[in-house]
């Protein structure tokens, strides 16, 4: 079973197979959580520089995206999957469970939040969701490491809420 | 415009117009709430009464109302608004921002949360949310002052999270 999708390349890959970064546990736990919502196995013989992929928005890219668009249940679970790789980091690194929560609008509006007992370690407001990407897969995983830091941070002030 | 909903009680109203607890500040905010989310002021004409009859499933109106279904957007907009009136009320209490958060799949399952700050003041899992709906008027107050009471109670105990 082949897909067409809009999010096949059209230049060259933004991921550049050697990328050291695909080495860490972020890119790992990444990988892992695409390849969980893909029910189909659609992506069991890609590479995980290609499972990765869609997640680089570089400005060529960008620009074939209208700028106003509803999001797709690909998006959707695109997104879905870097905060659950974000939720299953916290869970390893405090021992403790981490839920997140997606809300999105038709418009592609949205909320997510990650609890970890009564605690929220992340609460972001989401927009133009259909656009959703990262410059470079080393800023992902920026990204993916400041919501950590920050989420563990809180956890270790608040223990006792995030315990709750 | 006239619509024909499946709520329309096929037999005696469940809320009797003279039930003290319509003047409450959980009905009138129920009813704020519930009017607030009718673009079309279908409710406009109807008492508090019947703005919140549909709440009330009393066991001949849950039977008529299959096990398994798909919660239809009108459904949804009632527990919306049911949460909604939560938080406002927790705000009213506590003078900080309450924000709900509700996420349904389609099948009827779901989590709804409502944070204050960095603490989760409601955290409940939802589900077979097409029979969304409470014994009595009174029942839906007391379900509304249960929330309420833990999670001001929270709140108490944990003000610094809840100031985030």
């Amino acid at each position: 079973m082949t897909i067409e999708t809009l999010e096949a390349p059209t230049t060259e890959p933004a991921i550049d197979p050697s990328d050291p970064v695909l080495d860490t546990g972020f890119a790992t736990e990444m990988v892992r959580q695409v390849r969980a919502i893909d029910p189909y196995g659609t992506y069991d013989d890609l590479s995980a520089a290609e499972v990765l992929e869609p997640y680089v928005l570089t400005k060529e890219k960008k620009r074939e995206i209208p700028i106003v668009g509803d999001p797709d249940e690909i998006v959707i679970a695109r997104i879905q999957a870097f905060y659950n790789a974000i939720a299953v980091m916290i869970e390893q690194e405090c021992r403790l469970r981490a839920v997140p929560l997606l809300h999105l609008t038709h418009e592609g509006f949205g909320r997510v939040l990650i609890t970890v007992g009564k605690l929220v370690v992340v609460d972001r407001s989401l927009r133009d969701v259909h656009r959703f990407g990262f410059a470079s897969l080393s800023r992902m995983k920026d990204e993916g490491d400041k919501l950590l830091s920050v989420a563990l941070e809180l956890i270790g002030e608040h223990s006792r809420v995030a315990g709750l």
